[in-house]
């Protein structure tokens, strides 16, 4: 069993964890929120997302959000969907890009109204000229382990589109588990494939704990290779499909988890708990996070 | 990775669940889950304890739930903590036995009144005696990978044990995560040394999910070497040193992480979700389990 000696966590909760959740988050609440997770040690937080506010109301503070943290220390990312949402990012003063689309046809049509192939066209471009204009970016790819329209996903069809954007210079790609239904099995076989066949790209997964997977799938993920890792506080966001399912992997768990296994993550425990109590407070229903349930009730005397 | 080609799933929700329940589930419906797990397609199934009822009073019932089941296709098995247990056992007609005992003296003094030392004496010659009339027997060891009253349990002092009950012939041990603070890491360096060390003892892993990292912990299990694994269906039971904390990994995750993962368990996952309906229905609170808060609604189209 592969463990390195530390990982990049990437805390996407305000902006998947957030655009999730049927309540909004006040402005002034998000911004503390972001504030308090800079202050536990993150180096890149996704704060928002650039689409219309008509697709996702609870993020239409996109802008308010970016300027009110753009000077701290970590690196702003937001989600852009396409180039009026990159406009945006940019006016805004945004530090790094996640584009986004999905691996099939079926999800990508009913989030971006336009096919795979379309996307990939067009974010190459995207993402070419926000490089140009020395900012971060990163892909990320939806439904890699399984789509809700479409089933099972080949993993050819993953190679394959991987193989397009490295071509095209793509460093940073994001391999999401957008519904939850990756095993640990697939997880290792497919992120060991891309990382033997594409040495130039740095991959990161992003996982959601529907099935309670999450945490497992992260270990495959470790033994393959992977070392960077979206996670939301307190287990923020939901899968759209299931009602009542959990959201992204708690930030909390996997920091607890890969601790506690000797990786360094660079996160602070405590004030990641005290960025959790904020949602806690706020959120009509308790975190998806087993560490906030529990505590530290069950911390060996 | 190392992915086996199937495992031997154990359940042990009728014991470890319900005994750390606060509802009592009445007889019949004991009877009538173990008959619903039988029908899955466990060969194992641990039914009950005979602990004394002043201690666990939700098993009072520990005679009448063994011999109203004895009968069914599979081996029922029963905890048993002493001489005056396995007495009581054997006249219900048990067919295995769980003998158990604590890794620390902290722990075992507060749930055996007597010291590791004493408990195993006294076990290994109950285990003899228990071979001898032809039953199974298993050695649970509880708070192997941490204590909530030693903390940190030395992996020598697990070595030193398992040496003891190896030597005295016992050949199938369970490593208990009875409080659930262990991490992957350390789940596949303990099992990789105690498998490596002795080829005798057929190891068995005892998960609670306090932290979330059951499934993480049963694959470094499964990258170890084990091939065997307590559940309980629905995720019953708890931690008692932690109010509102998960209890045993619930078996349908276990069960459906697996399958997708291509590893035989033997269980039919749809007769397990109608045992879990069974304890759904009566449980003052949800299930812990991924698996049936999800229901199939994630699931591929």
């Amino acid at each position: 069993m592969r463990i390195p000696s530390s990982v990049s966590m990437i805390e996407v909760g305000p902006r998947d964890g957030l655009q999730n959740e049927k309540q909004m988050l006040p402005t002034d609440a998000k911004i503390a929120l972001v504030r308090r997770l800079a202050a536990a040690g993150f180096r890149e937080i996704e704060v928002t997302s650039f689409t219309h506010p008509k697709w996702i109301p609870n993020l239409a503070d996109a802008e308010e959000v970016v300027r009110a943290v753009r000077d701290l220390d970590f690196k702003a990312f937001a989600l852009v969907p396409n180039r009026r949402g990159l406009d945006r990012a940019v006016g805004a003063g945004i530090k790094g890009v996640t584009f986004v689309f999905s691996a099939t046809d079926g999800h990508n049509k009913r989030n971006l109204n336009r096919t795979t192939e379309d996307s990939i066209s067009e974010i190459l471009v995207l993402e070419d000229e926000t490089r140009r204009m020395g900012l971060d970016t990163r892909i990320s790819l939806s439904v890699v382990f399984g789509c809700p329209f479409e089933g099972d996903v080949p993993e050819e069809r993953i190679l394959s589109i991987v193989g397009r954007l490295a071509d095209a210079g793509s460093t940073r790609i994001g391999l999401c588990d957008t519904i939850g239904v990756a095993d640990p099995a697939q997880v290792h076989r497919l992120c060991a494939r891309l990382i033997g066949r594409f040495p130039s790209v740095s991959f990161e997964l992003h996982l959601h704990d529907t099935r309670g997977r999450a945490l497992a799938n992260m270990l495959a993920g470790l033994d393959a290779g992977i070392t960077a890792f979206d996670a939301a506080v307190g287990g923020l966001g939901g899968c759209p499909y299931a009602p009542g399912a959990t959201g992204n992997v708690a930030t909390e768990d996997a920091v607890s988890m890969l601790t506690a296994m000797g990786v360094r993550t660079g996160i602070d425990e405590g004030a990641l708990l005290h960025a959790a109590s904020l949602l806690a407070d706020w959120r009509d229903r308790p975190l998806d996070s087993a560490t906030w349930r529990t505590g530290m009730a069950c911390k060996a005397a």
